[in-house]
Formats: structure tokens, sequence, C-alpha cells
């Protein structure tokens, strides 16, 4: 099991941890999966084209605004990171044959900070 | 492979399930998925605090609202929960190390109920 | 590991895979990974009743309107399609046994077209 490190910078964010999650990788396994133990952050496989980035970010703003009278914003003021967090998920799952991860031409793994900036570890396990 | 029993009370509700999940893992194993059979509730990971779970309850009934003019609903009143369990996933993975969930500090395991009240099953599987 | 080809022939399809990726199933094996290594097309479980894959369709359509200004359009038209995908991921997991997907009742593997029409490629590794 490989742990990655994280250090994001801005509130929202999107980094591109795809070599990172190569290099973590041990021969001989079937497949990986890509683990955000974070509960405001969430992983994706897309494309890393950077508008793209910016129209996800953009997008999942207009979908769950933040500071819109959550309740949870009572406590920690972040709800809106958990909807987001919680609508695009918290893992992805990659087949691997010979060591190397299946992705597509286009494909990218995607950590996307939603209540940053902070420091975080994605887990990164291969069975 | 474990099979839990879940029994929901209202038409859409949370259930942390974590404990549930944790009491039929097995030792030796890498990963856990924990799977709905259903098609209308979903498996989320996220923080269990209770204004948050009614918060991501609102913001799913505010983004899929009950009763819409939906195709589905002609056959059977329920297009809504059908629509708001595909965007969230019917499951989770989770990495395993020494017969433990690596589940992060805030994270639960929360199985959400979109057309309740009802009888549910949830697959815990490990590999 | 098993490759499923598929045309699709619209700009946005609904495709139940299920049966394809039954045929491609080995035995002994505990978990199938259905896997697509696209960036516009999705993979969901749910319920394939027509009226409901209109609903689908509709829903990620009015969340995700085409060519409403996103950045990547520049480069290439097709940005909502990378967002409706991004939403619904490109993978789902079901637990096997005995050589069977542990499938409920209703569920039925649904690979979405969002920038059709294409040849498309799904991966199919059972661990």
């Amino acid at each position: 099991m490989g742990v990655l490190s994280i250090k994001t910078s801005r509130r929202v964010e999107i980094i591109d941890i795809t070599g990172l999650v190569e290099r973590s990788l041990e021969k001989d396994s079937d497949l990986a999966v890509i683990y955000s133990p974070h509960t405001t952050t969430a992983i994706v496989i897309n494309e890393a084209e950077s508008g793209l980035l910016e129209d996800i970010l953009d997008f999942m703003e207009r979908l769950v605004p933040y500071g819109k009278g959550y309740r949870h914003d009572r406590i920690d003021s972040n709800a809106d990171a958990h909807l987001k967090a919680s609508i695009l998920g918290n893992s992805v799952v990659v087949p691997v044959e010979n060591g190397k991860l299946m992705l597509g031409t286009w494909q990218r793994i995607l950590f996307i900070e939603f209540d940053g900036p902070r420091s975080r570890r994605v887990i990164v396990k291969v069975v």
C-alpha cells in the first residue's frame, strides 16, 4: 500500500496525481484503488486540459454554492465541500496490466480539493 | 461475503452502516466493496454529522425533486429516487489493512434510502 | 481481462451492457470491475426501464446543458460531456459469486454515451 502526500494551495483546486499513482504501483497487481481518506475532497478520472479543470470547479461551485445556509455550516463552514465530495466520490478504481494503469488516452487521475489549502493524503492500494 | 439487513423507516433517510460493515470483515483481506443491490438507494462515504446528513438529503431533493413529470413515474412513482441513486452511486470501495477499514478520521459509510420505508440488503465483499 | 466493443449511434445514448459483461466473466473471481477508458462516457448501475433511461439523459442535459460557454469548448465542443461523465463516474464494481454478477433484481449495467456517435471500448477486469 502506498500513501501519497499532497499539499493543496487554494480553497478549491484540481491536482493531476497520475504520475504519483503510477510510481507507487507494484508489479503483479490486477487493480489499483486510489482512495482519499478525507470528507471534503474527491477523486475523479477525466481529462486534465486546463480549461476543463476550471470548468469542473466552476460547475461544482454553481451546483453547490458555498455558504447557502447549510446546517453543517454552524459547526464548520464547509458543508458545500462535503456535498461536492459526496457527489463526485472519494475513490476511483483502475485496472492494471503488467504493472501499468489501463487508463485511456485522455484519462488522468484528478485529486479535487474543495476545502483547502490543506495537507492531504491519498491511499493507493493494489490487489 | 456478508449481507447486511437494513430496515429503513422513512421515504428518504441516511443510515450510518460503518459498524455493521466492520463486523462483517474477514482478516487477511485487502479491499472491501460495500454494494447495494437496489436501484433507489446509494452508498456514500462522508461525515455522519447530523446537520450534514440533513443537508445531503435536502440538497438531493432540490437537485432532483420528487414527481416532476418524469417518464418512469407512469410506471412507478419513484423516478427521482432512481436519478438520485444514479448520481451518488450504489457502492463504495475501502482499502483494508490488518482486518480494519482504512477510513479517514471523519469518514463513515452511509447508506442512503431514497424510496423507503423498505427492507434493504447491503453486500459486503472482501478481496 | 475482457474488452467489450460498443458502437453508439447518437450524441447521447444509454446501452444496457449487462449481457456483454456476463459473457466476459471468468469463473472463480470475486469482483468484476467494469471500466470505461473514455472521458465523455459513464457507467452506472440502475434499472433499464426505457422511460427511466430517457429520464436519466434528460436530467443530465438539464443539469449540464450543452455549449453553455465552458472553457473547454474552445478546444473541443464537448465540455458538457466531460462534466456529465465526471459526475456519474467511469466505472462500477460488482461482487461475483460462482461466476455470476451479484446484481439485484432490477439492476443492469448501463453504458452512457455523452459525446457520440463513436466506437467505444469497455474493460471488464475480474479479480
